[in-house]
C-alpha cells in the first residue's frame, strides 16, 4: 500500500521570452512550470506540473502549497477507492474554493497535484497512464468522474455507454497506433515573433520532415497575418492544413472581419478567436466563419466551460489541456463530453511538458472514448523535451505511443535544480 | 502630482469560522482580506482590498505582490489620462495573464490593486468615490471603460449615451438619496449554520429594525430550506421579500426541481442556482423558475461573463462584487452593460468589507447609470464593520450616502495589525 508523504512544489524557469518561441498576441513569457513531486513510502515518486509563463509561476506554487493537505498522508488505495471525493477535497475546500471556482491559479493547482497522483497510480500499476486509462473497467473510469455540473450534459449512464461502446475494437485500435502513432500538427512555424525569411525556411523543413498540418499566430496587425499565411500556404500546397490561432485577442465582431479575410488562404480552423470565456461568442464566430472550424480549449477554464461550448455548437473542434484544469480526472469528462456531442478533440500541447501529457489523453480517447483518428490531431511544439526522463517521440509528424509506466510528466532532477526559480544556476 | 512611492500588501483574517456566520452550501471559513496600502510621496495612502475565506489569503497576497511591479512609481495624473492602458497593464501583462486570463486569484489581486487606486484618486479630490463617478464628465467615464470583448454588446457609444441621459434629473436623485438612503436586505438571518429558532429570533428582530428584505441560504437537504423559509415567511408576513441563495450547489435540473418545491414561499430571487460559469444552465433555470428571478454575479470572473449572462437573458438581477473582478474600471463597464439590457444590479456585500465597497457603486448606479431604484436593494451583513475606519451606515434597512472622501476602504491600523496572519495577536 503506498503511502504519500510529502508534496515538494518547484518553481520551474525556461528562459524563453528573448527568442521569440511561444509568441502570440496576447501571451510572452519564459515558458516554466509549477512542477509537483510526490514523496511515497515506497520507492515511487509521483510527478506532476501546471504550465506557466514566467512571472507569477511562485503563486501556482504558493496554491500547491495550500492544497497539498488532502494529498498529504493519503493512500493511494484510498484514492481509487473514492476518487471523485478526493477530487472534490481539492476543488471544493470550503475556504480555497472562493479563489476559483474551479478556475485560474487555484485550479491550476489542482492540476499539477492530481497529475502528479494519476502519475503515481501508473507507476504503480507498471503501466503507462494511456494505458492505464484505456484498460479501466467502466464502471471504475465512470467513478472517476464528477458529474456535478455537468448532468444536463453528460450522466454516468451517457460516460458508461460511450465506455462499453469504447471496448469494441480496441484490440484492432492499439495495434494502429502501435504500428503508426497518432496525427499531429506543429506550431514551430509560424509565431508572431518570427520574421517571414524564418517563417517561409521553418514551414519548408517542417513539410519536408513529413508535417501535413501547420498553425500559425494570427492577431496582429491583420495585412501581416495575410502575409504570413500566404507564405504557409504558399509552402504547403492546397492539400496540407493550416490552422490559426489568434489567442482571444479579437473582439467577436472582429473575429468575423478577420476571418472573412484571411479565408483565402483556407485555413482549417479558427483558434481562440476571442475570450476563452465567451461561449456565446464563440458561438456567433462558428456560425459566421462556417466551414472553418472554430477550436478552443487550452484557456477553458473547466468542464462546464466546456459543456456550455458544445451545448451551443460554439465550436467544431475542441482542444484540451492537460494542466489547465483539474488534472485527469476532469479531462476524462472532458473527452466524454466532447463524444456525447461528436465534436473531436485536438488537444493543446507546446508550453513546458505539456506534449508529453496530452499524448497520453490522445492515445486515451482514440482507444475508448472517441475511437476514430478522423479529425483528431495533437499539437507538437519541439521544445524543452530534453528536460524530461520519458520525452515524447515523433516520426513522420506523429506521435509514437509511449511505453514507460507513468504519465511523462518526470523532469530530470538536472533540469529541476538548474532551472529552479531564483536559485538555480540559470537565474542567479 | 501624487505618486505612488509602494504598495504594502497585508494578509488580514479573522476568525468567523467557528461561529457559523458566513456558512452556506459551499463555502465556510475565515472571512479575510488582501489589504492593500499604496503609500505616497504626499499625505495620502490608498486602500484597497479583496475578499477571500481564510485559507489561501497568502496566495492573493502573492497576487498582489506579482502585479505591483505595474502601479508602483505611477503618478495619479497618468493613470487618470490613460485609465485603460494602466487597467491592460495589470490584466494584460503578457505573463501573468495565463494565471488567468481575468479570473480567480490574480483578477482578485487586479481587484485590490486597482479599488486602492480608486480610493487614492477619491481622496486626492477630497471626495467620497460615489461623488467622484456621478460627477464626472462623460468622456472621462467612458475613458475608464476597457471595451474589449464586450463591444458586441456595448460600445463606447452606447456607453456615453447611459451616462450623457444620467445627467438629467441628477440633482434630484442626488437629493432622495441624501434624504432616505438606499434600499438594502439583510443576510444575517438565514445562515445554513444557524439553528431554527436563531433563524426565527434573527427574523423578528431585523423586522422591527424595518428591513422588509431577507435573504436565506439554501442548498441543503431540501426538506430543512423549505422549514427555515416558511419560518423566515411567518415572520415577515405576505408583503416582504424573501430571497434565497444556492450558492451554486445544484445542477441545472436539480435546482428547477428545488425551486418548484420553494415556490410556495413565494421567493423574490434564487440567487447562485448553479456554477457561477453556467451561463446557459442559468438561462435554462430562468425559464423554469420565472416569475422567479434568477441572480447572480459574486463571483461572476469578469464582465465577459456578464455580458452573456445578459445576453441570454440569464438572470433578472445583476449582482455585481467590488473585488471578484478587476476593481473600479470593470464594475463601470458591468453597470453600463445591465443598464444597456434594462436589469437591475443589487451589490453583492458581506465578507470584508464588501458593504463599505459596494454602497459607492449602488449609489453612483443610481446617480448616473440605472436612474431608478425599482429592483434595487444593496445586500447588508451585520459583521466586521467595526474594523473600518469610515463604516457603512444603515437606518431602518437603507444604507445611508457615505460622506468621506475616499472608498470607505481603509481599515483601522489596529486591526490590521492584531488580526494579520499569522503573526498577529488573534492568530499567534
Amino acid at each position: 500500500m503506498t503511502t504519500i508523504r510529502a508534496v515538494e512544489v518547484h518553481d520551474v524557469r525556461f528562459p524563453t521570452a528573448d527568442t521569440g518561441d511561444g509568441s502570440d498576441a496576447i501571451n510572452r513569457g519564459d515558458y516554466s512550470a509549477t512542477y509537483v513531486e510526490l514523496r511515497t513510502d515506497g520507492d515511487l515518486t509521483g510527478a506532476g506540473f501546471t504550465f506557466t509563463n514566467g512571472r507569477g509561476n511562485e503563486i501556482t506554487c504558493a496554491a500547491v502549497e495550500a492544497l497539498s493537505r488532502h494529498v498529504t498522508g493519503r493512500t493511494l488505495a484510498e484514492i481509487a477507492a473514492e476518487p471523485v471525493a478526493f477530487w472534490r477535497s481539492l476543488t471544493a475546500d470550503p475556504q480555497l474554493r472562493w479563489l476559483g471556482p474551479e478556475k485560474g491559479v487555484i485550479h491550476m493547482a489542482t492540476g499539477a497535484l492530481v497529475n502528479a497522483v494519476w502519475d503515481l497510480r501508473a507507476k504503480a500499476a507498471g503501466v503507462p497512464l494511456w494505458r492505464l486509462l484505456a484498460e479501466m473497467p467502466t464502471d471504475e473510469l465512470v467513478a472517476n468522474v464528477d458529474f456535478h455540473h455537468i448532468t444536463d450534459a453528460l450522466t454516468p449512464d451517457d460516460a458508461a455507454a460511450i465506455l462499453d461502446n469504447g471496448q469494441k475494437g480496441y484490440a484492432e485500435r492499439l495495434a494502429l497506433v502501435e504500428r503508426e502513432g497518432f496525427p499531429s500538427y506543429t506550431t514551430s512555424v509560424g509565431w508572431l515573433g518570427y520574421p517571414d525569411d524564418k517563417v517561409r525556411a521553418l514551414t519548408r523543413a517542417a513539410y519536408a520532415e513529413g508535417w501535413r498540418a501547420m498553425k500559425m499566430k494570427v492577431g496582429g496587425d491583420l495585412e501581416d497575418d495575410v502575409r504570413r499565411a500566404r507564405i504557409i500556404r504558399d509552402e504547403i500546397g492546397p492539400d496540407a492544413l493550416l490552422m490559426m490561432d489568434a489567442n482571444q485577442v479579437w473582439d467577436v465582431d472582429q473575429a468575423i472581419a478577420a476571418m472573412a479575410r484571411l479565408a483565402e488562404v483556407d485555413p482549417y480552423w479558427i483558434e481562440e478567436p476571442t475570450h476563452a470565456d465567451d461561449v456565446l461568442g464563440h458561438a456567433r464566430v462558428q456560425r459566421a466563419v462556417a466551414p472553418i472550424r472554430v477550436a478552443t480549449g487550452e484557456v477553458a477554464a473547466n468542464r462546464v466551460i466546456f459543456k456550455q461550448l458544445l451545448q451551443a455548437d460554439a465550436i467544431g473542434v475542441m482542444q484540451i489541456d492537460a494542466c489547465r484544469v483539474g488534472g485527469v480526472n476532469e479531462v476524462l469528462a472532458e473527452l466524454l463530453l466532447a463524444a456525447k456531442f461528436g465534436v473531436p478533440v485536438c488537444p493543446h500541447a507546446g508550453g513546458v511538458g505539456l506534449c508529453e501529457l496530452v499524448q497520453h489523453l490522445a492515445f486515451f480517447d482514440f482507444l475508448r472514448v472517441g475511437t476514430a483518428l478522423e479529425g483528431r490531431m495533437v499539437e507538437y511544439v519541439d521544445h524543452l523535451h530534453e528536460h524530461f526522463v520519458d520525452p515524447v517521440r515523433t516520426s513522420g509528424g506523429r506521435y509514437l505511443l509511449p511505453t514507460a509506466p507513468g504519465y511523462s510528466a518526470t523532469m530530470k532532477p538536472e533540469s529541476v535544480e538548474r532551472f529552479s526559480f531564483p536559485d538555480g544556476p540559470v537565474w542567479r
